[in-house]
């Protein structure tokens, strides 16, 4: 019953891409930049490779808030996956980044301004038939998709 | 050789979907019931977001069986990744999931119910143009798809 | 400015596969394999299930060299993604992985040779419509993908 009030969309694929980041680029940076140049309003990234250092956050669910960890260290990037979608009418990047150290361990969160690229391949996808967008959600204090029209109204039985 | 009897099928991409979840949902339940509704018979799906529990399983490959473990914690959905399926005669979700807690340490498993969603986006793809039905597989104890035809008996030279 | 100079190639799909890998195969030999043979030059992987025992790889950013470290025990495969393009000729997959052990927690790495498959199913997809080789780049130390075509000189003003 609840999935009816939320945005489930159906889409198709638009324009792809694939390519490499300039080493030393902040990895958001770049990609929000690249999304933004090719107008891409609705879409998927995935990327592999390495950081020098990075900057990730947890959300606090309780408190409502991001916390920022950093990492001032070389690791792979083990997987970047994000969506694109519309936030204060701009292409947005919404991406989590799952890192490894030397010894393995793998470490991730909510990819933050900050992160600098080693090498980093990516695939961007741009999706297509459907506009998402990033709205202030009370329950989870989020930025998150909101159903573009509201739910009707049941008839009483 | 081994190659030849199991089941590698070229296939089409079909219908497409993006939305997210609803918060406090099962999410193995939730995806499930996304395919099931659609009649997603073969497909892939991928999220990122964050739970408020999660429950997961290892598979002890020697003893042949899941053991589950939880984390009775708020963490961040580094990834989901699953594909879709025939199992039983209807659609089936395997997925796994990697999730990083407050100090960004990564930890995963085998997507198990009681695992619940606090905002999940997701990306659902069915692929058309082969069938794949897990059934029961000796060798490792698991459902996993089976080749659709036996593989031809060799001329003997 | 930096971006013009990188290969960010668009493309379209090409041809798809589904499908699963020998119990007891190399992870990379066998994916290797599989595109080799389809001569698929430009595509993307991505895989879940488990490993017997892993190989996986550091690259040492300051010495310019990859370490390898092995796990010699059964993993979950959180995750396998990658991507395929051209090396010395001929098809190359260059992938990472993450894992999860008993206890959930998480590793990864570059995918080496030494990655045993308990069961891995995959999504094999070929991208058209673009070249990308991997050569030498001093900068890194790695073998990359470089600009089909040098960048322009610039006018001066």
């Amino acid at each position: 019953m609840l999935m009816k009030t939320l945005p489930v969309k159906q889409i198709q694929p638009g324009r792809r891409w694939i390519g490499r980041l300039p080493h030393g680029a902040d990895l958001l940076d770049a990609l929000t930049e690249i999304c933004q140049r090719r107008d891409i309003r609705l879409g998927r990234i995935e990327a592999i490779g390495a950081v020098q250092r990075a900057r990730m956050s947890f959300y606090d669910q309780a408190k409502q808030k991001y916390v920022e960890h950093s990492w001032a260290q070389p690791m792979e990037i083990l997987l970047l996956i994000g969506n694109v979608s519309m936030k204060d009418g701009r292409p947005f990047v919404h991406a989590h980044l799952t890192l490894a150290d030397a010894r393995g361990r793998a470490f991730g969160g909510h990819l933050a301004q900050g992160t600098i690229v080693f090498a980093c391949e990516f695939i961007l996808e741009e999706l297509r038939g459907a506009r998402l967008t990033r709205q202030p959600d009370v329950e989870t204090g989020l930025s998150l998709w909101s159903a573009a029209r509201p739910a009707r109204p049941r008839k009483p039985k």
